[in-house]
This record gives C-alpha cells, structure tokens and sequence, in this order.
C-alpha cells in the first residue's frame, strides 16, 4: 500500500491548497500552513497532499509519527471493539482511573522507561509535560528545605496571592537556543528565536551557553572540548551567583540534542560534566526527550547515548510517544494527593495507540534498523557534503535523527523548497539547517530516493 | 441501555478498586483516586466501578462528559470508516492541516460560537487555551503600542533571554478564588486553593476580591449590590495602580461562574460593570469557560447570561468541549506566522467528536432540557434547604450548574461520600460546597433518584 515513490503534479501547494488556505484564513491565522494533507491517502513514509503529490516524508508532523501514516497495526487497534469505550469516554485519569490502566500503562510507557526510572506521570503535550516536570523539581526542593515539617500558614496564604515566602524565588536553569515549549513556565527556559517569547512577561531565569561544535568533529576535538568546557564552567558559575543573589537554582532542564534551536549536539562527556556539576550543587537535572524519544537516534532515549553515571531526575517526553508525560525518581513523586494534576493529565486513548507502537518497535527490531538505515542516510550526506563544501557543511547526527547546514538561510529555504518541489518534504530548523525527522520505519530503499532527489537540488542550486 | 437505577454492592472504593490502587501507587502518586472505573460498562448518566457498583454520575469526569457515557453517536463516530485516519495520523495542524478542516471547525466549534465572535484558535487543554489566549492579548497590546513600527533590535536580542524590553513588564488582572490552570500563566492568575500554587515561582499580578453573595438573593439585595460595587471598585483601583507602577494590565481572566474555588456567581450587571472598566482602561477582557461552557448553565456560553454590550474579546473552553481553545476578536489575531502556535494545536480527533456531541445537542434540543430539568434540579433542592435551614445553605445555581453548602468541610464530604455510598456520585468544591456537574441528557427522572438519595442522606447527617 505505500507508493513506490514521490509522485507531484502540481506545484506545492498546490491550487487546491491555496484555495483551503485562503478560506481557512476567513476564521483564523493560518500564516504557517505549508499545503493541506490528504490523510486518508497518506501511508507509510509517504505524505499525500490535497492536490494529490505524493511526497516522501522527512519531517513527519515536526517529529510527531513514530512508525509512518496509516500503520496497519494503529487501524487494528481502533477497530477493536474492546478498545472502544477508551476513544469515547476521557476519564479525569487522575480521579476516576479505568480498571486496565496499570496493565496499559506496562505495556506501553513503563515497557520502554529509560533505565534507573520507575515512575511515570502521564501529560497531554510537551509542555505540559516540562510544566509538571519542573514543578516536580520545585515541590522536592521545598519538601527537603522543609525537613519534614508541614508548610507553614505564612505559606499557605501568601501562595494564593503568588507571593514568598509561599511562592518562593526559585529557578531553573537552561540553555541558549533551547526549546521547551509555548505555556509560560516552558517559555522561561525557551531561548530560540524571538518569534516564541517576544511580548510575553516570561519570568527571567538563568540561561547557559549551549556548545556550539565544530564540524568535522575529529578535526577540531580541542576546540570542542574548550568549548564544552566553556560551557560547563557558565553553567556552574551560574548556579553559584544565582544561589548567593537569594535566587536558587532548583534545576536543570536540557535537551539531548538541541532541536528547534539548530539541531546542536554535544558529547556524553558534557553531559556526564553536567551531571556532575548539578549533583555537586544539588540541582535536579531533566532531559527533556520530546524531540528526540521514542527510538530516532537509534537508541529508544537520546540520553542513553551518553552513558551517565546514574539516570537523570526527570525524563519528559510527547510528540511520537503520541501521550505526553515525564518519567522521575521516586524522590520526585510528590507526598500529598492533587499536587502534579490536572482534569485529564493525559488521554487513555494515546496510550493504547503507544501501545501499539511500542509493540511494532519491539517486534520489528525498528532500532536495528534506525541504525541501519541511518548510516545511509548520513554516510550519503557525508559523500555530498565532501562533493559540495561550498553548500554543505556541519553533517551531524545520530540513528535517523540529524542535520546539515546550508550557507545562509536563504539558500536553506531554497532548498527545502526545491526538495518538497521534487517530492521531499523536509523542515528547517536553527538559522540554516535541514533538519532530517522520518519515522522509525524508514528504510534503504526511502533513503536512495532522498539522496537522489537531495543531489538533483544540489546541482541546481 | 442505561441502567434504571443506582445498584450498589460494595462499598467504594470497593475491594477490587483498592487492590488497584494499591498497585498502581507503586509507579505514580495515585492519592488523587476515587475508584477505578468500568468504562465499558458505563452508560449515559452511569458510571459503573470495577466493583459492579452502579453510580448516577453528577460529577462527570469533574465536568468533562457532555452527553453520557458511550454515546450511540459517539460510538458511531469512530466507527465511520472515513473518520479512521483522523484517529490515527494527528497532525501538526497549523503547518499540516487536513483538507476537510475548515469544514469540521464550521460544524463543530464554528457552529456553536459564542455571539460576536468568528475566529477560533484550538488547543489541547484549558491551561493551554488560557495560555495561547493570555499572548494573544499581550501581542495585540505591543502590536498596537508600536503603532505599526516592527519590533526592534533591541526587542529582538533581549527577548531570548527573557528580559525587557523583548519581554516587557506586563500584566493580567484575576480574582481571588479563581481557577485557570496550572501552567506557569495560568497559575498567575489563579487563587483559589494552596495545593495549586504553594511552592512554585509564579510571576506576581494583581487580584481582585470576586463577589461573594449572600443567600437568599432576594433579602440581601442591597447588600450584594454593595458587595459587587466594592469590587468593581478593587479592579479599578489595581488597573489604575498597576498601571502607574509601570506594570501595565493587558488584559482581565475571569470565570462567569467560579467553579474550583467554590461555584460563586455574580450578577449579570457585575459583568457588565466588569466590561465596562476594561474598556474604559483599554483592558482586554477573556471568559474563562473552561466549566462553563457547552450548555451546562441552559445557554450554550454562560457568559451568554449577561447581557454584554459587546462580546467578550476572548472566550476559551476546553473539557465537555472535548477539544481545547479559544474563540477571539479579529483584533485578536497575530499577524505573523507561529506566534499562537505549537506541534499539535489541537487535536482534529477531538473536534469530529465535538461535531457528533454539537449535532446531538441542536437536534435534542438539549439546552432546553437542561433549563427543565435544572428546574426540578434545584427546585427540588430549595424545598431541602426550608426544610434543612441548619444543614443547607447558599443555594444557586443556572441551567443544570450549581452549587450548595453545607456547614462545613467535614459535613460536606460526609454527605458526599453517603451520597456516593448510595449511588450518586458528586464533587465538592470550594470550602465546603457540592458542586452539581451533569451531563446535558440528565432528565428529570434521574433527579428524581438524585433527590431521593439526598433525602435520605439529609435524614441521616
Ligand atoms: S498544556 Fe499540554 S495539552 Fe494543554
């Protein structure tokens, strides 16, 4: 069923989806559609627009589908009269749990939590999901300062105004050009681009420099390491004169790899330095995995890669995991009902579709085969950029999951354009890079059609 | 298929629910649990436990469900083949979206927009759709301070870090007891409750004391004019002084009932007063219908009750709507591309359920049966509370929403768990009131059965 290859007939988008967009346009902002989709056709890797192109997938909803359109197993799963009742009735999860939720949640989160983690809290995006997660880190913060004694009624009553000592000045700590979502506590620890967080009254918290590598990596080791360096000693020296100014850093929230923020990699030394340093100053440290979860670096959670001495605090996850949430250490688990809740905190509905996915990994071996298909990917990236460095330039990534730069974002948006024109859709991501982001299913044979269609667009440009 | 009545066989939480709870309190704080739930079993305005036991549900997924458990149309909804890959391929809506979505947005939430207002942001949850609709405010505030100019560079760089002028010193003015959620924005602007706020570092912003009525209304007239003048005149004095301290108010949250914080309602002139201040200031005003809205209170927005001069500039919903998001003003709307944005925007397999639930509404008439049996509702409850002057109090309510008192915290939860020991499930709120949340198809032979129980539980507190 999926087709053989990418099929346009149109320019994109196309008239069809001009007209969509004008008419969407009457009732809302619709200045970031790109074309209108075709999701009854659409399958596997393949996306299929509303003026019927057929376009290999590399971007997959910003990241968002984990094993291609229209899974076969997803479709079963749906259809299963059992199942039924979970799409219809969304239960205040926290409240009024159904019977099989221990056993859903086995055979789906719980069945691929990162090694060291036992507990999960469910969410609904990657927001919320880093939202709860930080107030996770701020409610273990506050119980140990307390020592076990309850809140005082000072506390009590100025936390309804919004005031200390009941709402203290606390702080997380994070990274330029990191991304961690749109509600205002996520946005505090965002520094992308200004197009997130300019006019909002964000609360202003501590940002580190985020190491910006050299490429190739076995060309510049000294310089990249002076540079991780660099940025662990801000990262330290941050925490010290944040904690002496009455303001104290209870966290750390940082991506894997840096994603919305140009797809920024740094070494497992610099986050093993990093781990060090938090639990030297007794900071909680949360990866955030929404970008990079559920298997497309080759490894299930990017931060395995890393080989940390011990889990992190806090793992929180969306996107291709379908539900939101945050893994934590029993440390983190709050001791009073209602403290990390919401109406829904999540939809039993995604889970059962995780489920399923996790289900297809296991069986297909589909991290073997991210791997796999990853070395053509980038082992072809890595040929065109050594035939091309006027064009290409940064190649970096892991399993399925990477980038490479173009010369100016210009020229990157060119690119892309002439790649989706070509039957190859792709996102952009940083000042000027493509961003590569397929399913977990992509194969070989996807890859060769990409590495065609990416050297036609090369030669053109 | 709905059950004729309550059947209670164990007590609840039953043995089996307890065994659950137990288990499942090994991978997350499960203190929040009630009972676990028999989705399958459920049915319309029943609720069934994984003991058998057979409950009434008044509370409803704390105000979620909007026509019963397991709806024919519902389930009819997810078994049309042509509704399948909605359910399975969510896409990143605002880059990706279907070809069929404005067509879905015009018989889902278009069809039910509030008067006045013609332009639709979804979102996932309440918090978000607070969130997203607090930055609409705040961009149109900039977009009209700068007076057409584009932002600066200095707005630009100081941005990302968080910092004025990129992040200006702004603010939103909220009322004391109040409930928005609990994202960082949303909690700013809620005050009901320590559990939500105690211990996070949430941005400080002014409050205003909400209208606490006396009961009856009809002998205490004056009095609540009094009180409802003292605080129109709180907000205005904290617009007028927030304004000067150079922390401008943007923009107002209010609910037009108070639900979490203990169902408090105000008169229709309040909230005209209310609108009133805000333009007189230039301060956006944005409903919070998050509880409210769908019909509960007998019109389909509760704001509808009021009689405004003009539309309120936002309207946000989530729950019983299924999907989240907010209604807005054309003035409203960002002019640039992904300033209201994030990976999903929604959830399209939301929206289509909202169709069948919007469908079913209109074509039952539905908000009319809310208004009769609301009748009989709270007429039944009024002739308890003259016979029970030392038990009851506070009476109010509108459509099928509403609320009584009982004299304290710890009767309340007596009553609530005889109640549920009988078969009605209900919720508290507040300090000590109950909160009245059923679906749109309650009729008057369940409030039969609901009085009943009260009765008898009356009899015995
Ligand atoms: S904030 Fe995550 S779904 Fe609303």
């Amino acid at each position: 069923e999926e087709p053989k290859a990418p099929f346009i007939q149109t320019e994109i988008p196309g008239p069809k989806s001009r007209t969509l967009f004008n008419e969407l346009s009457t009732v809302q902002n619709s200045l970031a559609v790109q074309f209108f989709v075709d999701y009854d056709k659409s399958y596997g890797n393949y996306l299929v627009d509303v003026d019927g192109n057929v376009m290999l997938d590399m971007f997959t909803q910003i990241a968002s589908i984990p094993i291609g359109y229209n899974h076969p197993s997803l479709v079963e799963t749906i259809k299963k009269e059992e199942n039924l009742s979970t799409f219809i009735n969304r239960p205040a999860l926290a409240v009024f749990p159904p019977g099989d939720w221990l056993k859903r949640l086995q055979s789906s989160l719980l069945a691929v939590a990162p090694p060291g983690l036992n507990e999960i809290q469910t969410m609904a995006c990657g927001a919320c999901s880093i939202e709860h997660g930080m107030k996770a880190m701020f409610i273990a913060y506050q119980r140990k300062k307390r020592g076990g004694q309850p809140p005082s009624k000072e506390e009590l009553q100025t936390c309804i105004t919004g005031v200390a000592p009941g709402c203290p000045d606390l702080c997380i700590l994070s990274f330029k050009n990191a991304f961690h979502g749109r509600t205002m506590g996520a946005l505090a620890i965002t520094h992308s681009k200004p197009v997130h967080k300019l006019d909002f009254p964000v609360p202003y918290w501590p940002m580190a420099s985020f190491p910006i590598l050299k490429y190739p990596l076995e060309e510049n080791v000294r310089e990249n390491q002076a540079e991780e360096r660099r940025c662990l000693e801000e990262v330290e020296d941050l925490i010290v004169s944040w904690n002496k100014s009455g303001r104290p850093v209870v966290g750390c929230v940082i991506e894997p790899m840096q994603a919305e923020g140009g797809d920024n990699f740094a070494s497992a030394e610099f986050f093993q330095g990093l781990q060090e340093i938090c639990s030297k100053h007794d900071v909680s440290l949360a990866i955030d995995e929404v970008q990079t979860g559920c298997g497309s670096t080759g490894k299930f959670w990017a931060h395995e890669h890393f080989n940390l001495k011990e889990s992190p605090d806090i793992v929180a996850f969306s996107k291709k995991m379908l539900t939101g949430g945050f893994y934590y250490k029993e440390h983190y688990r709050p001791h009073e009902a209602q403290r990390i809740f919401n109406t829904w905190v999540g939809d039993p509905s995604k889970v059962i579709l995780l489920e399923a996915v996790v289900k297809v990994i296991k069986e297909q071996n589909l991290l073997a085969r991210v791997n796999d298909t990853g070395k053509c990917l980038f082992g072809g990236l890595q040929g065109f950029q050594t035939q091309y460095p006027n064009l290409l330039s940064r190649l970096r990534g892991l399993g399925c999951y990477g980038s490479i730069d173009l010369p100016s974002m210009e020229i990157r948006d060119k690119v892309i354009s002439k790649l989706r024109a070509k039957g190859v859709n792709t996102g952009g991501c940083g000042e000027k890079s493509i961003r590569f982001r397929p399913t977990l299913t992509l194969e070989k044979h996807h890859v060769d059609i990409f590495l065609d269609k990416f050297n036609s667009v090369l030669h053109e440009v």
